[in-house]
């Protein structure tokens, strides 16, 4: 899964990474939904695992354009994962009170204690992004920004969280596509919002603010990956095995027991 | 389901109830697990419903002794429901900084917002069940707790919360068998605390504080359900099946909009 990981310290230009990628799974969709059906059972048994051992504790940062499917990856790469072990925490618009705070008090609250598995929906970045494509604060306050939340990062990881970034990489066409498609279902019209047109047309800076989050951010502690998600399918599927891999490669065990089941006698 | 709902008012004598009853499933446990199925799909298309719609609350409260498959419920009943729509909150021992404060105020924060399911695994309960069994505070204390409890729980349901509370009736030989399994399995031992054989050496005394809880808390808006649980598939047959019925209940629909799809141009 190297392909997807920016190394840290280099540039990141977007335009140079295609969001139709699909060469971890060639065979194409039917192959890669048999993967990751068995990528969700893998997720399963290591969250158990993750859970009984309780000594580790997971971070997972989704980050996006409208419609990438966030809401869609964790739905679907979660799929059979006992809904206890796994939290979700989104970020909306800071609330009053998390506005008089640093923006990364609301953010630290939410961080997984051990033998959990803890999802961002959007996060402490959109401080780097929403912010700075609407110049809620001047740029001098968002650039230094970048070195706050590697520093917040590197506190996580050095007490015991593993984390792991993901930036589901879609463009412009695969947007419209999907923002129509939201018009035309009406089950989906709900979730259409004309402010995203307003959104989208800030896509070039958008983009720049992206590609500034995953060139000074991706750190040997809490890497970045990008990840084509023009597909659906591959998109799930290369999250998933980057969370598998993650785990297993924490050896992970079932605790050692401090008494001897032969001799307890259950009246 | 009526024929599990304790009536409000009513005096429950838990010898009374068969933990192996399943006369709602006679047929057994492949057809169980069939239903179930179509369970888990109505469950997962509800919340969806439930989030779009974002009006209602819902909060589901899972009691029983040790063994009794609260996990199991949670894992088996949600099963395919997006993991961004239902959270779980566990009470465990209070920490310093909860028992600094009133018994509610812990349980007051993981109530659900709208929109959302939230299922408490433990819940306040325990302050009139373990804390009565154990007499960490004289009866006084806890006796009065019953009414504080149906208060909040009133004004959890005017403001909008539907709540669902579930006991989970097993025998002292099922659980006998439960925990025999945690010694004898490898994967499971982890599991097994020895101090969980005091807690069953207690169990009449646990026996009349249930029932002095289903007897006290049982009311309109806030209903408690007995749910044989000897039979794993029958238990969640009948809690989703309950949580199912009370969705369908709430007739919800997707959102308006408040624009015309067809004046609206993506670019």
């Amino acid at each position: 899964m190297k392909e997807y990981l920016i190394k840290s310290g280099s540039e990141v230009d977007l335009s140079k990474w295609d969001p139709d990628d699909k060469r971890l799974c060639p065979e194409g969709k039917i192959e890669g939904l048999k993967s990751l059906l068995e990528i969700n059972h893998d997720l399963e048994m290591l969250q158990e695992l993750l859970y009984a051992e309780n000594k580790h504790r997971v971070l997972i940062i989704l980050q996006a354009m409208d419609t990438a499917g966030k809401d869609g990856t964790i739905r679907h790469v979660f799929d059979g994962v006992n809904p206890q072990g796994v939290r979700v925490a989104s970020f909306k618009q800071p609330t009053a009170e998390e506005l008089a705070h640093d923006y990364l008090w609301r953010v630290h609250k939410q961080t997984p204690g051990t033998g959990q598995i803890t999802i961002f929906n959007r996060s402490h970045y959109e401080d780097v992004l929403v912010v700075r494509v609407h110049s809620l604060v001047p740029k001098e306050v968002w650039s230094r920004r970048y070195e706050h939340i590697n520093n917040f990062e590197r506190l996580l990881a050095d007490e015991g969280t593993t984390i792991l970034k993901f930036y589901l990489h879609i463009d412009a066409d695969e947007q419209k596509e999907r923002l129509q498609s939201r018009l035309d279902e009406p089950d989906k019209r709900w979730k259409f919002d004309p402010g995203d047109l307003k959104e989208r047309a800030l896509w070039p800076k958008y983009i720049k603010a992206y590609e500034d989050v995953l060139s000074k951010t991706s750190t040997p502690w809490a890497p970045w990956y990008i990840i084509p998600a023009n597909r659906k399918w591959y998109r799930n599927l290369l999250v998933g095995k980057i969370i598998v891999e993650t785990l297993k490669g924490l050896n992970m065990s079932y605790p050692e027991v401090s008494f001897d089941p032969a001799k307890i006698t259950i009246e």
